[in-house]
């Protein structure tokens, strides 16, 4: 990068959950942050080079996978560099002097409903209004200043405009996480990437999945993750999304892929990358 | 059921995909049916005795699987006593008299949004205003009468609800279905069942999931279909929800389920009911 200030395009605003992925991945270097409303301008902007990196959410450890995000890295030809943890802890958020009983209408992104399900099923005379994410709902609220309405966002994304915490903890799941992937152009291998992400699709026969993950069974690769995700106009076939322990730079590895390669019909390796556990727990 | 009236809750509304769905499973006999704005509702009315069926999307072959609904089934105890496909045509309506330039708001199911992303890129100054289902959102707008308010439905919803359509074929891929489940209190095994739905979890050490695929493929059942889902509190450990062809009252067949379920951490069957294709196309 040299002198080059860093240009990251971050879906969301910020206070949102992303953001604070972002910091975690970038917080030292001197940086403009690029804003994003969509998953796809976040992917988009990385592609057409206005940002060098770009931060999306990818699984969430309670709703799963967010599977706009894996077709649009793939459609857009992005590389993933590396992955990011955050924790998530959602709060019911309004403006000050507010109290519950005054709140009739909610915004959040359609994953912070889904997350505090559980909460919203005793409130159902409330309006749950789906907006561009978190923290634009917690600014929302804040902007427009009605008691009525409140925000299921985080605490920081409260400090940051102002409001106050109406209720605490209300996700269904303590223990609630979402993984975070940090995308570029291009591939860029470092010396501790641990992990790889890739996209394959098998031919529609019996087992042809089976054989394929023996592949990395004996090839001694774990397979942390799996997603299908249908294809395009070939309904009910699907590109199954991976994530295996492993290095490309290691010979055996290497040798595993273009095994698994030879009986795909797609197969796209899409980032080596550190990965989260090995950075912070290990 | 005798001469007790059959009582069906489906989800969304009529004129909806989903009604669709159930005018094909159960169209010939006499039924009340109870209109449900959430999947949860649906569930619950099954599992309460409410209904004695449940109709929920759980597929769709662009946006993949519908994953709440997965949660829910399993969540709910309900089992799959059959299952639907149909073709998603969407277009987009207006009140009579309206054109394509009076348009600035747009209601919609947040999938009816992503089945026509394409369209959507294009008409970045109209407002995107998620609604509870398609055909809910066809009956807003023709409640409302307002020419600046279109909807994201189905043509028979347009019919139903007296609305033109401004725009035909919005969707990205021509060739769109949506799957549905036939949900019920308990497992029922029709003679021509021949696909069996299941939920698994396995050890979380490499090659679990591997040998668990390994089990059907030796044992003949062919796999049509994997999602993977969280489990609650556990976070990146999943719960793996699989079609496989097959028959509980097929010796051979009942026996690879019981091998897969001796090296399961979890393991439930959810129904063995007639697939799509043995009714419709072979």
């Amino acid at each position: 990068m040299g002198n080059k200030k860093l240009r990251v395009a971050c879906y969301g605003a910020r206070g949102a959950y992303t953001y604070e992925a972002m910091e975690k991945q970038f917080g030292n270097r001197e940086k403009e942050v690029i804003f994003c409303p969509l998953f796809e301008d976040v992917v988009k902007a990385v592609r057409e080079g206005q940002a060098d990196y770009g931060v999306v959410p990818m699984e969430n450890s309670s709703t799963g996978g967010i599977t706009e995000v894996y077709d649009l890295i793939q459609h857009y030809d992005c590389a993933i560099v590396g992955e990011q943890m955050v924790k998530i802890e959602h709060v019911l958020l309004g403006v000050p002097g507010a109290t519950l009983d005054d709140i009739d209408t909610v915004y959040s992104h359609p994953q912070g409903f889904a997350q505090c399900r559980e909460f919203f099923m005793e409130k159902r005379n409330w309006k749950q209004q789906p907006y561009f994410s978190t923290a634009q709902s917690a600014e929302k609220v804040a902007r427009e200043g009605k008691k009525n309405q409140a925000a299921v966002a985080s605490r920081t994304a409260g400090r940051l405009y102002g409001l106050q915490v109406l209720k605490d903890a209300i996700a269904f799941n303590s223990s609630n996480y979402t993984r975070f992937f940090i995308i570029g152009p291009a591939m860029e291998i470092a010396d501790d990437a641990d992990k790889i992400t890739l996209v394959l699709s098998v031919r529609h026969e019996s087992g042809a999945l089976y054989h394929v993950l023996g592949y990395f069974f004996y090839g001694g690769m774990n397979m942390t993750h799996l997603e299908s995700r249908p294809i395009k106009g070939k309904p009910f076939e699907y590109f199954f999304h991976i994530d295996v322990m492993g290095k490309l730079r290691n010979p055996a590895n290497a040798q595993t892929l273009r095994g698994i390669e030879s009986m795909s019909t797609y197969f796209k390796i899409l980032g080596n990358y550190p990965s989260y556990t090995h950075k912070e727990e290990s």
